[in-house]
């Protein structure tokens, strides 16, 4: 068990939603949105499912926890996200000026800060790594598992 | 009236869209996404009316299109859109592998192309400037109007 309200226990609600996708056979990628430190959003990659490049993880999250707000404006809240955002998720985050990025794995294929690192909020912070290994594991599990199938 | 099926023609669809967004008070932004001469997609941005940042014409319009050809790809369709699309949106029209992206206004402060040209897909041609002027023109009176009230 992880520290109540901490990084790690997020993230662990986090890779809960990635395991959802994995059972969906989706690209395993999981978030939640806190706001003072309640998750206010849970969501997985369903882009299989929706047939729909946009359904990542952090998009759905994004709409589902500004449905909860009632605001788009998400600069008190952090997103927990099991694998590093894509550009377009990472534009996303900085349309909705959240106030903190935590995340997972790194995703030196197409995460943002291998092409692009301002493209986040200038007001919002990025913790990178927790529960990494963890994060990790699952996403190279997944693609070895697709590539034997 | 414009050639039928000319990039004209289609943006002046996507106008249509952007005035429905204005209409509503939407930043007017419209977008329509066209497979073998036939719209299959039509948006407007959304962000306001539904609370939140990940609705943007081209968001919405690309999430529609897959919908409508129960595939995630649309790599033989074209985006029109009124504006230039942010990062966000082009790099969801990169995930998308569309084919092509024909834009109307230049938008030089969220516009992609001055913060990375390359976020756009390989294989994706892009247009600018198409009834560009007009496009430009229903962004600015929406400002010059929303200042003074």
């Amino acid at each position: 068990m992880y520290p109540l309200f901490s990084d790690e226990y997020f993230m662990n609600e986090a890779m809960k939603e990635a395991y959802r996708a994995l059972e969906k056979k989706e690209i395993p990628v999981g978030a939640v949105i806190v706001a003072e430190q309640r998750i206010i959003a849970r969501a997985h990659n369903q882009t299989e499912a929706l047939s729909d490049v946009t359904a990542h993880a952090e998009m759905l999250a994004i709409t589902a926890a500004a449905n909860t707000l009632g605001t788009k404006y998400l600069n008190q809240c952090t997103l927990f996200v099991t694998l590093e955002p894509c550009i377009m998720c990472a534009s996303a985050s900085a349309w909705a000026q959240i106030d903190r990025i935590v995340y997972g794995a790194a995703d030196p294929k197409a995460g943002y800060s291998r092409i692009i690192q301002d493209i986040i909020h200038p007001k919002t912070t990025v913790k990178a790594g927790v529960l990494g290994e963890a994060c990790g594991e699952m996403m190279s599990n997944f693609f070895r598992d697709k590539r034997q199938a």
